[in-house]
């Protein structure tokens, strides 16, 4: 795997970046002529990737690195998956299953996971629109030379009958501190549910997310058109962004100092400690980045501070340029060092 | 009250000052011709302080400043307190109490105390053969002037039978971070008393202690000479030295990470919290105390920081020079922002 693994896209600018980290659509697509994989053997899977491999390689617009996941080990599949580039089962059953990846890393298309191809593009911010017209171009452009499972009744074919017709997921990762603080956060997630989406907090369990970020995405997937899907699920966002940032704005006006110590013992912390498991840092990172977004923290601080660190001090991103294998004490050592030195840059 | 009743003896350097912040000896003495206090009227207190009020300010060697508790404020009274200075009851029943004080601010003398005279003087470090020389040398001058209530039999005579004899009390606050993490606390603590001396936890119940500081002082004041007794304090607290410095090797040895990261964290949140109450602020001022003895904390720091802001942060200092009244909260916003300008200093 190349050295520059650790991709750049969660650094860029996008927007509503203050709530909404990033935006990502996913679709998922089938060969005609190819049984689908959950009902398919390492060879005809084998085939599958060999007749992808040049189709997408021939792309326009795009170079890809192509990587058979039998030839990554288990850190750099790990690494991969940290970044949202290939799904829990790409790093656990590695067989005859392979990743094409751009340059930029922000677009990957994972071949012989539930389906033959899904499709993922990724950006920072509420970029729902972008990303459509990016992912649909491409989709276009794959169809030109490949036959799909189709039916016109259906829709897109996929393994799991949950994911026909448009076969897309769109998804967001948003920053909800404010709601977790006040305590709004289960009503919230529960009304969202009533719209057809589902939340999911992010390295924690349903509302109890370790830095305060929930993946918000659609469930129904038949029935609307991908615009209809997407338009649906951008306009419960916004109510939540409009819903966190009244939160943000009434703790401030009503909790001004609590808040502000909590945001600043947080940074004093992250900045001195010498010893982080992942979830303490990921709840202080995520205080500090309240605190940047509501001006609680006056030190110039990189404003992507957050999501850039968000994927460095994940375990497997901290053992990947290691030489040997680290320990849980040492990964905790290591990502407090990578915090400590990112928050004494000047 | 002059407006630099702040006292300055705790910022000087000291003998065994890693682990002994101050030593302090008071002798209790009475007046022959007067009733001892506890038995005594307004009228005839009042009598005592006057009498004493000539012959104190004559003395040589000092000049000592003369306050009547009742001609004080509460808040003032409660400074002296908070710097050893003046007892509790100095505070609380002001009526006809009275204290001198020298301008170093370390030798003070109450008038009707429990005894007539309460005579204390007080140094940074282990240094009771100096307070001693210096004390007796003290008494010696006054005792030229006054007709000290004494007898052959049962050496000076103090209201409470504890007290006859020597009427001499020496103490060391003792700052034993090492020894309560390592749990050993109890057991040095519960040995001491077998050797006619009293601990107790300062700020804090029994082996409680908030700053992890703790007075070491004699029980016996009758059947030993002043320095017998003097001697034997000393012996035990070299003995507890010894061990705190062992437990301090002995963790840094086997705990160092953990050790480290709980004295930087302490650092940090000290550095940059908005708010913080009295034992929060004394508890992780103490692991910033102890990261400097033991050279965890790189960062260049007051040596006498810790001693420095015991004082300056307790209630009634942080009251003194406020012109209105604080509440807990602006008591706690002003110690958070004196402690955080005191460790951004360059």
């Amino acid at each position: 795997m190349q050295n520059n693994i650790i991709n750049n896209w969660q650094i860029e600018n996008g927007e509503e970046k203050d709530v909404v980290l990033s935006s990502r659509i996913r679709l998922a697509r089938n060969l005609k002529e190819y049984k689908f994989p959950n009902r398919s053997d390492i060879k005809e899977k084998t085939k599958v990737i060999n007749y992808l491999r040049d189709k997408i390689f021939y792309l326009k617009d795009q170079n890809y690195d192509f990587y058979l996941m039998d030839n990554l080990n288990e850190i750099e599949r790990n690494v991969l998956h940290e970044e949202y580039l290939i799904s829990r089962n790409h790093v656990q059953y590695p067989n005859a299953r392979a990743l094409f990846l751009n340059n930029e890393k922000n677009i990957s298309i994972m071949i012989n996971e539930e389906d033959h191809l899904r499709i993922q593009i990724l950006k920072p911010g509420l970029e729902f629109n972008n990303i459509w017209n990016e992912i649909n171009n491409l989709d276009e452009q794959l169809e030109e030379n490949l036959d799909y499972a189709f039916s016109k009744k259906w829709g897109y074919l996929t393994s799991c009958p949950t994911n026909i017709g448009t076969a897309l997921r769109a998804s967001v990762m948003c920053h909800l501190p404010a709601l977790v603080l006040s305590g709004k956060i289960d009503n919230i997630l529960g009304a969202v549910g009533k719209f057809g989406l589902t939340v999911r907090g992010v390295s924690g369990e349903g509302s109890n997310s370790e830095a305060e970020l929930f993946q918000i995405s659609n469930q129904i997937t038949l029935g609307f058109s991908e615009k209809e899907i997407i338009e649906k699920l951008e306009s419960v966002i916004k109510q939540i962004i409009a819903e966190e940032r009244k939160s943000r704005e009434y703790l401030l006006e009503n909790n001004f100092l609590k808040l502000k110590d909590n945001v600043l013992r947080s940074f004093g912390v992250l900045k001195y400690a010498y010893h982080l498991d992942q979830s303490e840092a990921l709840k202080y990172l995520s205080r500090i980045k309240f605190g940047q977004d509501t001006n609680l923290i006056e030190e110039k601080l990189d404003k992507n501070l957050f999501s850039k660190l968000l994927f460095k001090i994940k375990n497997a991103h901290l053992q990947y340029d290691s030489k040997e294998k680290l320990d849980i004490e040492e990964l905790n050592i290591k990502r407090a060092k990578i915090i400590r030195n990112e928050l004494n840059k000047e």
